[in-house]
């Protein structure tokens, strides 16, 4: 196949919510799960980040918490501001799932192909060593899928 | 530790959806995911199922389809008619993630503890060699859980 027309996995790898407090509810999980609470950290700052919202540049952060389940991880999402697809849920639905991710190679491919379904990019942007996809795969999927792309070497080769 | 303070696991099992049709959902993920269409199966008969919806009985059925994502399964639920909390989530807040499961050794020691966390249980029911309970998590945890108990013997212990 010379075009990715899937994912290319279907092991998913981490489980996300937004909400309101990330300390309060990272504390509740931490009771409930008998897990130690974890560091919560802060998003890159814009810079280093270079996300987009929408197609537009967004300067927005995010205060995080991750929880180890298993093969997948529990991330705690927070809003702190500015244009974000984690602002967009939380204002418009309130707390709970947020997305599922997946780690996959070849964003560029991958979004290709999601796009022919009909799932769109709705939010991309940066971290250290790698980048992360959010598409708009609800209608379809019933949940938001997010891409995440480990880059194996410090260039892009895209 | 002579009382269970915790779910006595931090392994997520499963991520559920609620769906208003499942074989639409399924066929959907097989294309994205590259993987073949599951069996689309119906769930016990209310008299195997023994289910109880906020305290009373329910003859509350659903139409499920699992796809294989790892460590974790995905679940898809089409609610079937009857009192349930997968018509309650479909009904408030349209397709979505339903909640995500453990697996979960005990259930009325674990739910005694949740209780005293102030996490109530909302559904109870039986499948063949276990039993499904469904907790109020939404307000501390962001999303509901599920508790799943295989039984190791055909007679129950509890």
């Amino acid at each position: 196949m010379s075009k990715k027309e899937t994912l290319g996995t279907h092991v998913v790898t981490q489980i996300a919510l937004v909400v309101k407090d990330v300390n309060k509810t990272a504390a509740a999980y931490s009771k409930i799960l008998g897990l130690p609470m974890p560091e919560v950290m802060i998003t890159g700052d814009p810079e280093a980040a270079r996300a987009t919202y929408r197609g537009q540049p967004t300067d927005a952060q995010a205060k995080l918490a991750f929880f180890d389940l298993g093969q997948v991880s529990l991330e705690l999402i927070e809003p702190l501001g500015g244009d974000s697809v984690w602002q967009e849920v939380l204002d418009e639905k309130g707390e709970g799932v947020h997305h599922i991710a997946f780690q996959i190679k070849g964003t560029d491919e991958v979004t290709a192909a999601l796009a022919e379904h009909g799932i769109p990019v709705i939010q991309q942007g940066h971290y250290t060593g790698g980048m992360y996809t959010y598409v708009d795969s609800e209608p379809a999927l019933g949940v938001m899928l997010e891409l995440l792309e480990n880059f194996d070497t410090p260039n892009r080769a895209s």
